[in-house]
This record gives structure tokens, sequence and C-alpha cells, in this order.
């Protein structure tokens, strides 16, 4: 059987492994990591890795080299509720693979590889994402530690209960040597290698993202009653804004923005409109471009209708981090002919492992661009194409 | 105590007959409505009418007059749940102190004056409105009479309990010789009155409406990885859609249009909007203009985004009634200056009634347009005006 194939079969061996039967969701620290961290640790040391876990409860799966640097690669094990199969695991695995090629050959690198399987990417149990990297970063702190999950457990006890230490999380700092870089494979979640027929693409940079609350208040008022000229419908205010952000988005360049939430009150079918609160996010690889693409958006949510009133929360920020150059460039040499660089829209581990070395991603072409679905799907042939890609990468560095 | 300051105490006190206690919730033929037909058949007796209830459960008061006619006036008594105190009983109060108006001067006219007290306009009960009205149209059938409330009670089985007999329900039915027309003061639900300064209108017409219900189906996706040119994003061409329903209703004459409600799925911050349902309500007091607003806007909804289905679902349409010119015309002269005419955006007991004889309203102003809402307020000076106008137009009949 062929590396490409056996990292399907262990994708799906992971999606066994799940809280809710007929679905996939895989929490941190949760018995169904427990499962999943087994199989990832036989297999990380069928592939010649000495395998440890931290106290955060990321897996690490060291294959030595014959020098002193080291190479980090990676993704995460946790996944949203009722995932798909290949969002985090898909990169654990083909990482595996790589080293499995490595070892099938008995070849040792200059350098040593470690696989790193993140405990937690998505956030699922206790609404913070990010939390393995954040741990191996030195950013994860006492404040994350006293969250709770939804039974009221806090993250100190949730990570006791998994076979870690809270009180000494800051050991699982990064504290070797400056790494060679960190490498991270995971599927688009989009749908542009697909509209371009390739197999695979790199990433320059992972989005920064501001995400807003804005609610629309007008007065509500009788669907019969009420002349056109004397309504103050907030709905129509907010459609003005959801068009003018589309609009604003679509010219700018390197911007997406969504409003993927809108409630409508009171909301009955003979009601004008009273208010409307309703989701903004902007992302971009330029942190410039979003800034200015938020100002402006905000202006046009103050501006459109002078008889509503406007109420703007900002819900969070995050920069962008832009990919090493260094490292992508190697990542396109091995891909060869075609090698698109792609915006990752989507946050990633990356985000913070670029707080210790050089980042590079490699996108897997996925099916319609669906994640964060059952219907997640990758083809074993592509998944070859990353496995050679990182084996090649492997040999340029 | 003049006769409008006894019409605000009588409205306080059918206030207090509710079956939710710190909230006005009057149903068709409930314990609060039997508490509230009580106190109104006093007052009825004590201005000088003999009164029946019919089967469905209207009181109706009449005053002999010296000739054969009799004229109708009248609202409702039912109301909608957590209501305000004017919508419906203030009709009826004014009707009530008119006839008192007439018996303290010891007068008889040439004709009689009955009052009718419908049992339910609003429908709240059983979800299908004017039954009072409609049972004196002899509009009220055997598919109405099966209708179940929430606990599964039908409504032949509610009238039974309330004292009316459901297989005689076609007694109720108007018999006697066409009636001289049906007048009924009621609140204006609307801002017009009060925009204009004007304590008092008639009405020229109910409107008519149409209702649909609208879904935009496009393609739910991540917020951060689908680029704009390959979106579709069911929520902007519905945006697209709300502002061209406002756009087109203020253009045109005689037509409102309301999206009142909207929901978007999966409806979460960082999806892009896969698919929204909207509904839409026109209403007009000309039918055919109301017909080529709601095609011409079915139209817009078809064409305004092409990669975005669009699927319609008719849920009502309710043809308008005009009032009649001559009642309207008497109501006017009773006012003298500043009798403007007003359209009826909501439906009244008027829609049937119309069906045996010719209608007529008088619009009483209302704070801030507000109705079916605790907040619903009149002054006692504009109910003074609307006691002074009936007595007049009685006069000029």
């Amino acid at each position: 059987m062929n590396l490409a194939q056996t990292v399907m079969e262990r994708c799906d061996v992971l999606a066994s492994c799940t809280e809710e039967a007929g679905a996939i969701t895989r929490p941190f620290a949760s018995d169904s990591m427990r499962r999943a961290q087994e199989h990832v640790r036989h297999w990380m040391e069928q592939a010649g890795m000495t395998v440890t876990r931290d106290n955060v409860g990321n897996l690490r799966g060291r294959y030595a080299g014959t020098g002193d640097g080291v190479l980090l690669l990676g993704s995460h094990l946790d996944s949203v509720r009722d995932a798909g199969r290949y969002d985090g695991p898909l990169g654990v695995m083909v990482a595996i693979a790589a080293v499995q090629a490595l070892q099938d050959a008995g070849r040792r690198l200059a350098f040593a590889v470690e696989v790193l399987a993140f405990a937690d990417e998505e956030g699922l149990r206790f609404g913070s994402t990010y939390l393995g990297s954040r741990a191996i970063a030195g950013r994860l702190g006492d404040e994350d530690l006293r969250r709770t999950d939804a039974d009221g457990l806090t993250m100190a006890e949730a990570i006791r209960a998994f076979g870690g230490e809270p009180e000494r999380i800051s050991d699982d700092r990064w504290d070797g040597p400056r790494p060679l870089g960190y490498v991270e494979v995971h599927i688009e979640q989009g749908p542009v290698l697909e509209d371009l027929g390739l197999a695979a693409g790199v990433v320059s940079a992972i989005a920064g993202q501001s995400r807003y609350e804005i609610t629309f208040t007008g007065e509500a008022g009788h669907a019969g009653t009420v002349p056109m000229e004397l309504r103050r419908d907030a709905l129509v205010a907010a459609s003005e804004f959801v068009t003018g952000v589309d609009a604003q988005a679509r010219i700018r360049r390197e911007i997406v923005a969504t409003v993927g939430r809108l409630s409508v009150r009171p909301g009955a079918a003979n009601v004008i409109p009273g208010e409307v609160t309703l989701s903004l996010d902007v992302r971009s690889p330029d942190d410039r471009k979003r800034e200015l693409a938020c100002a402006d958006l905000l202006v046009l949510a103050d501006q459109l209708a002078p008889r509503i009133a406007v109420h703007v929360t900002p819900v969070s920020e995050r920069a962008a981090v832009a990919c090493s150059p260094r490292v992508t460039a190697l990542l396109q040499d091995a891909i060869g002919q075609n090698a698109v660089a792609l915006v990752s829209g989507a946050g990633h581990d990356g985000v913070y492992m670029s707080e210790i070395t050089d980042v590079g991603m490699l996108f897997v072409r996925c099916k319609g661009g669906v994640s964060h679905n059952p219907a997640e799907s990758v083809t074993v042939e592509d998944v070859g194409v990353a496995i050679d890609v990182l084996g090649r990468f492997l040999e340029l560095l």
C-alpha cells in the first residue's frame, strides 16, 4: 500500500475517534482525543520517531537527524462539532508519512524532524483557539487555564484529567535553538485550487481579521398603516449596508468581507423592522488594507440612513501573519510548475508558530472548498502530491 | 363627568378584563370576554338599548328609532396578546356614548341605531380573523367551526361553552332590510393624523393585501477562504431585494411594502449565508396597483442575481374594500374643516360588513401611531371630538 492510501485510511481511523456517534466531534482533552492520540503515537513510533506528550496535551514525535537543527511539521488533531475528517488530521498524517518515507529508505537528514500533533486549534471545548500552538509559543496563561467548558470544568482540570500538569504549562514553551521552520499541510477550505485545477498550492500569508457586531435601530411600526415616507425601517438600512459591504469588498484587492449573521426585531411579517443586528467579518493578508476597509465600512454604516441609529461593537481583531519567503520559496520549488501562492482566509497554528520560527504552509485541494462539514473531501492522488512535495521540501531545505 | 371621560374610564375597565395579569389579552369566547361583555351589556342598557347576544358571541344593543331603518355602529371587544386598551373597545365605547347622548336628550332618530360589539376581530384564539363580522355577513362556515385553539378545543366547542349554539351560527346572519350603513370608530394605528396635527379623519378604503414568503438560495461557504468573485451569497441577494422593495414602494403611489421577517442560514459570523427566507407584505387601496407592484417585485427578486435561486410562495391575498362615498362624505361633513381621508392599511370588520351595507370609518389620532402594544394611547380631547363627530353624523344621516 502506498503512503497516500495509508494517510487516507488513517484519517478514516481518526474519524472514528469521536464524542458523537455518526459524527466527528473531537474536542480538546477528551476521551476521543485520547483514543486518537494512541493511534497517532503508534504511527509516529512506526516511522522511527521518539514520542512525548507535553502538558497541554500536544503529541511531539521526533525523528533524529545527523546535526543539531530541527524542522517542525504539524497540524491539529481536534475538530469542530460535526466536522470533516481532514481539517487538521490530514496535516499530521502527511507529516508522519513524509517521515515514514525517510525511515523506509533508512535515511537521516542533517536536521531532526519533529512532528507536532496539536491538542487544540479549533477551540470547540473552551471557546479559545490555538491552545496547542499557544503553549509552544509560551502564550497560554493563567487566564486561559481558568476558562470553563460547558460542564463547568476548568481548562486546568481538563489538562490534569488528560495527564498534563497545568502548573507546568510554561514548560511546553519551545526552549531549544530557533527551529529551521514550521511547515503545515492543510486542506484549502476554499475553492481556489479546485477552480484552477491544481492539487496543491503554497500559502503566502494567513489573513488578518476584524469582527464587529453592528446594530441598526429605527422604529417598529404597523406594516399597513405607516406610510413609506414616515418609516424608519432598520432592515432597509441594514440591507443597504450588506450590499455596500459586498460592493466595497469586490472593488478592493485582497479583501473579503462577510455579513454572515443578521437578526430582525420584532421579526413579524406585518411589522416594520425596528432593530437589526448583524455581524461583519473583514479579512485581508494586508493589515493596512483591512484597517482601511473596516474604517470605510463603518463610515458607510453610519452615513447611509440619517434617521437610523447605528451602534458598532468591535468583537475581535487579529493581525495578518506573513509566511516566511524562504520557506515558501522552497515549498514552491518542491511543487515545481504552477506553484500558486494563496492567502489563507482561515486561521491556523502558524499564527502562533510564527513567533518562534519561519512558517510555511501547503494547501491541498478539497472538494467544493468545503470544510467544517462532514462533506469535507480530498482525493488520494492529491494527498500523494502533498506527501511528495513535503518530501522534496525536506531534501531542498 | 362628560362622555369622553366616561369612554376613557370604560376602556380602563375593559383593560382589566384579561387572561394575563399585568397585560391585556382578551381572546374570543374567554372568561375575560365574558366579564367584558357584562360591563358592556350594562352600559348599553344604561343608554336605553335592548341587548341581545348572537350565537358567535357578538353583543348587539339596539336603540329604537321612530322609523324602520337601522344604522349599525360598532367595533370589536377582543384583543391581540399583550394589547393596548383602545384598538377595538374605543369604537364600541364611542358608539355607546353617542347613543347615550341621544338618550340623555330624550331623543329618538328616524332610524334605529344598533351597536355591534364584535366577539372576535383579531383572531388570537383560532388564528382566523373577523369571526364576529363574518357571522353577521353569513360567512362563517363549518370549516371555521372545526378549527382548534392551542388547547385542542374546537371553535364550535368554544362557542357552546360561551353560551351560543354553533349549529345555529347561520342565524347570526343579518336578515333584516339593508341597513343604512355601518360606521366604525377606531384608532388610526398609524402616525398620519398625529403628523398632520388632526384629532380625527375619515377612511376612504381598507387596503388590499398580498403576502409572500420568498427564499433566496445561494451557497454557504467559509467567510475567510472563498474569494468575493466565487461567492453565491444569499444575504447579499436578499438585501438587494429588500432595498428594491423599499425603493419601488416609495416611487409608487398608494403602495406600502414591507419585509418584516428575514432569517439567514446557517447564520454564523464566519460563514457566507447560503439561504435567506423573508416575508413580503404589499398593501394598497387600489387592487390593480397592488397586483402590478407585486408582479414587478417578484420579477425583481427573480432577476437580481443570476446565480441565486429564488422560490416564491404566495401566503395570502385580500382585495381592498372601498368605504361608501355617501357615508364617508357625511362623516367628512360631520368633521367639518380639515376632514382628511386616509387609507386604512390594517384590516377591520368593515371588510365583511361591506357585504351587507355601506361602510364608513372614523379614525382617531393615537400617540406615535402605536397599536397592538400596551403603549397605545389616545387623548380624552380626541375622544370627545370622535363622539361629537359621530353625533353630528347621526343628525346628518
